[in-house]
């Protein structure tokens, strides 16, 4: 991955727990695989790293995605949004991104068929 | 578009303003367009019109994309993930789904080239 542009970190706009929403997107499928945030250091960690790193609420600590499960993220490319408010990652996602065991975190479809796991292929840009 | 289930609506974890993050991608390419924020209110919009309709937080109020750029967001599915605090909408997208006028928001490299616009077939699914 190449190392971020200084000035560009410095213009993101992170909320005011210090933290700015990441999206991450398997590269060649396209499947949106979670959604997480991070704060300036786990931004850091993820440039000197190459792996998503992110910032765990329910933890208060940096979270290095796949320490313990094996489930790394190895990051291709990071774009920011119009409003540099977002982050949109696209990643090397080994195994299953969810700490459920599924490919993506985006199982639940909201329909009145009720919860069940969503199509694996609707996730693949509807391949 | 199925009506929403509204258990699940209801198990949904919205954050301390009422808001909870919702990515739209397009459903056909994998292309993430965008991320905004959704109200219980702009939800039962988005459910009652099949448009995807957000909380302009800069405004604070209902925001139905498109009523004035004509780009509208037809909604074919909508995700929960694992921890019900993160929507992803599968949507057509008509014209441009950033007020820039680009097709995706995310156009905007982090990397030590500077700030330029990036690669279009980035954004779809590495093709």
């Amino acid at each position: 991955m190449p190392r971020l542009d200084d000035d560009l970190v410095s213009a993101l706009r992170f909320d005011q727990n210090g933290l700015i929403p990441a999206i991450a997107q398997q590269w060649d499928s396209g499947e949106v695989l979670m959604m997480a945030w991070m704060s300036a250091e786990s931004l850091a960690e993820t440039l000197a790293s190459g792996r998503a790193c992110y910032w765990s609420r329910s933890r208060q600590q940096v979270w290095r995605k796949g320490d313990t499960s094996g489930h790394i993220q190895k990051v291709r490319d990071i774009r920011a949004d119009c409003d540099g408010d977002t982050l949109l990652l696209l990643v090397e996602q080994t195994g299953a991104a969810c700490h459920n065991g599924t490919r993506s975190c985006f199982m639940t479809q909201l329909t009145e068929a009720g919860a069940r796991p969503a199509d694996d292929t609707a996730h693949s840009a509807g391949k």
